[in-house]
């Protein structure tokens, strides 16, 4: 419970209508979109319309030594904005504005509160894409998929959200305000700080504004769907491609219960006896699109895929996608609670890692659907389970230690596109040692000495 | 001077062999490429021949609180490799092996004391390259160029070093060897430590080993000359060019004394009147290339270009880059010191920030010539001038604040691609401000409390 004080310092900031107490408000920020984890409620959660409005609650925070929790969609999957020590949350959906699309010098600043897609419905108009696309587009902020770095499906060839974050405005654990970086395409000026910040899960200050890089929107594209009746050749045929120079926007794969599963969701046409299906898509300049797209296919054909389909029209490129982006939600209507993990390895690894996955299936007796960004390596295992069923969810906890074991003995990480939030800390020093973990801890201590800004997340207080 | 006893144990762990203490030697050691710098020689300079000995020099020189300083080829240009405070001078040059080669995940494992062109020359035999490019690649190596984020000519399409470095092996300030990052396409665990390693200018960790992005070599490429009469017709090409959705791979821009200086050195056919030139290559698939090269043509025209003229063969081709590239060079033969400095702009600003730099040369009586990368927005004012003579290097002195001053005033940045160093330790508040020098430091004594590694640069202890 917090202070009336507290609570009426931050009403004078704020205005009452943008503080809520009510427990069944505070019950929607108790969680976030990771499954199983434990829900915390908050004691407050405020809104803020200003940077200021924010510097100010931070500064009402320490003053009363208040753990702070910056907060967007609350899409993430790692357990990263749950309140698991009370306190305030502090949510940016309200700072929602397109501020600026700088044509020449192909950048847009943003509030963290703007919808990636919205982004993107604005920046097409002007024949602009702002890549970053992960599975939660439609619903993820800007500030969110900033501070967990999100991938999505074109990472291949475009790169992750931290490649195109070019400037941050930044309130730090003691209330203070600073820029850092902004429209220059080239900037060395002190530590990068604007990469220190993206993907920190707002735990070493909360971003108030974004400037991020945009390219010229690809004026082609084809999608390109093929069959396999083994997970080495998807494997081989995955490494022929790049080894033959082409990076295509889009390398999906899906395993044999994600394609059942996907099917009977979405009837796409999928033939569910392939042991893997790889989802590719070229985009660019029309004349490359044509010439990448005939040299996939021959590839893929030399790789032995049983099945090489092109998709005539966008009707049937939108079908393959549709098939696609239904995996998590036709897998999550199959059992009560989806397990959706995201262990990543490089991209020669992916057959090893798909074999790896399967053995821990049978071994635990779990029903294990995996699917992924190929191209990057970045693959999801889900576990189809029922958090009630405790004997089973021991039989999950044992499956996942085991994935990421494999993923890093694959010279892997721990995770791709997901972070680490709260679910896997307790692996972190599988992937650097004590003297790592110890590194980032002396790093969080740095710039929030008092452990306010979303406590228990990434590291702990040692 | 060392203790015996510090020299002695140095020895043991590296052989005499790679233990210089000869005046002679360490005088070389004593300065950087930056000009009008005060030389410092260092007490010892030794070369380990692994990360193992790396870690080694570094627990002694903690046990002897003795500061250490990292060097590749010291062809920076901030100051950032001077010893400034005696010590140790821990070059890489011995750790030159390329360790690994990976074509099917794009990456090549290096030491740091590969020389870029050398990486460059070998990956090119497969069809790839690594696209960093700074003027120095002939002799830079991949740990400096990593150290000081090296930018280059084809930063605008490409990106800059930090877009290519994708896992480190670090030796951190107690001589702890940590590994970040890796293979893996996405990586999102923990804070993003490669990211702020790259570019730190060797303060805040020791680089021992370096895993690299690798790119498809385009196989097609076409250079453009376009002259104009006026710095704001060229400024407005670039944002047409750009604004018309290509992306050459080099943009670049030399101003009239520039020209002039060049043409007499190299008789590119520069036309001497000239107020500025582009420099424009494009590049990738063949089609690609036909395509944009006559829209850049038809666009430069329309900005009403002079002249514009797309080079024939490799021939005319070549002698286009020779000129830009004797740049430099051919300026520094005109007066005894160069003083190239790296004011860095919002691409738009260019030609505002060419007519400053015009402005002030004339208030201080100063030549200045500026020639750079146009497309990033990251120029290179350079000062002929003599170190010797001391009202004349007062004035220098004040037009490069006056230059820098400019640049953060038009939304750019103190550094776009040269670093910190000492040379411009003194600006950093302009850009940050006290608290976000503050932060800087705090991050600094995190990772190096006992400023050991390159103190100095950067950030001063408080």
């Amino acid at each position: 419970m917090l202070a009336r004080e507290v609570l009426q310092e931050l009403i004078q900031v704020l205005g009452a209508e943008n503080v809520l107490t009510e427990q069944e408000d505070l019950l929607t920020y108790a969680y976030d979109a990771t499954a199983a984890m434990k829900h915390h409620k908050p004691d407050v959660v405020v809104s803020p319309l200003s940077t200021e409005q924010v510097a100010e609650v931070v500064k009402i925070a320490v003053r009363h030594n208040i753990p702070i929790y910056p907060r967007g969609s609350g899409t993430n999957l790692s357990g990263g904005t749950i309140p698991t020590k009370g306190g305030i949350v502090l949510s940016m959906l309200n700072l929602n504005k397109i501020l600026e699309i700088d044509q020449d010098n192909l950048t847009a600043t943003v509030q963290p509160g703007v919808i990636i897609q919205a982004l993107n419905d604005e920046v097409l108009k002007l024949g602009l894409l702002y890549p970053p696309d992960p599975g939660t587009v439609t619903t993820a902020t800007m500030g969110g998929s900033l501070s967990e770095c999100s991938g999505g499906l074109r990472g291949l060839k475009y790169g992750v959200t931290k490649h195109y974050i070019m400037g941050l405005q930044i309130v730090l654990a003691n209330g203070e305000v600073i820029r850092w970086g902004g429209k220059t395409v080239k900037n060395v000026t002190g530590y990068d700080l604007v990469a220190l910040f993206t993907g920190a899960e707002g735990t070493l200050g909360i971003v108030t504004e974004i400037i991020v890089k945009l390219i010229p929107s690809p004026e082609a594209r084809k999608s390109i769907l093929a069959v396999f009746d083994d997970v080495d050749k998807a494997g081989k045929a995955i490494a022929s491609i790049i080894r033959n120079k082409i990076i295509p926007a889009t390398l999906e794969i899906m395993d044999n219960v994600t394609i059942q599963t996907v099917e009977h969701f979405v009837h796409a046409g999928l033939p569910l006896d392939a042991e893997a299906v790889l989802l590719i898509e070229v985009d660019g300049y029309k004349e490359v699109v044509e010439r990448e797209a005939v040299l996939v296919e021959q590839i893929l054909k030399d790789e032995q895929a049983v099945e090489v389909k092109i998709a005539k029209d966008d009707k049937e490129r939108d079908l393959l996608w549709l098939a696609r982006r239904s995996a998590l939600p036709a897998l999550a209507q199959k059992r009560p609670t989806t397990v959706l993990e995201d262990a990543t390895v490089p991209r020669s690894k992916i057959p090893d890692m798909l074999k790896a996955i399967r053995r821990i299936a049978d071994k635990h007796n779990l029903n294990i659907a995996t699917f992924g960004h190929a191209g990057d390596g970045n693959l999801h295992p889900t576990i189809l389970t029922d958090e009630r069923d405790q004997d089973e969810m021991k039989r999950v906890h044992l499956a996942v230690d085991e994935i990421f074991q494999t993923a890093i003995s694959l010279g892997g990480t721990l995770s791709g596109e997901h972070g680490i939030g709260i679910a896997k800390m307790k692996y972190l020093d599988w992937e650097f040692g004590e003297a790592g973990v110890a590194a980032l801890r002396r790093i969080k201590e740095a710039l929030d000495p008092n452990y306010l800004l979303n406590p228990g997340k990434i590291v702990r207080r040692d």
